[in-house]
């Protein structure tokens, strides 16, 4: 038996990480998600809290394409639609 | 009188720029709003026409904000809320 370090972001106590620098990054996607949300109910009439909130993270994981879209390539936000951030994540259950 | 040149976006044949750059800014305003709706319609559910449309345009119109939050500034998502662009707008009746 070994004690590990886990980071976790205090915006998602359901995600823990090994790696410190993973956690902030996680961490600053959340934070990103949640401004965007905040402002699209405030300018967009008749969201519902699904809506927003799926907004809220579409764009937040999707950030560098996006930058790279309102940076004067706008068909790229056609081209692709991933969801970034679960392409790493296996299920614990596939591992065994 | 005399003949002036006016400069239009083929994207929206309602509004006529005496300038060139201009007219070229807000083509790709448009451009940007568009993809962005496609975007919006495509990854988020139950959205209306209406709240596509809108979606789009206020991520266009406040793109050099949107920039700065994406990059590392959420907050400012919260402390503007500018429609930047009808602000330059004078009705034609206004200048009779």
């Amino acid at each position: 038996m070994a004690v590990v370090t886990l980071f976790m972001s205090d915006r998602d106590k359901s995600k823990t990480f090994t790696d410190k620098k993973e956690a902030d990054n996680y961490d600053k996607m959340l934070e990103l998600a949640e401004s965007v949300s905040i402002w699209m109910e405030k300018e967009i009439e008749g969201l519902n809290e699904s809506q927003i909130e799926s907004i809220g993270l579409l764009l937040a994981k999707n950030k560098d394409n996006l930058l790279k879209a309102l940076k004067g390539k706008p068909e790229l936000l056609l081209e692709k639609s991933d969801s970034e951030d679960s392409e790493n994540v296996t299920p614990i259950s596939a591992s065994a």
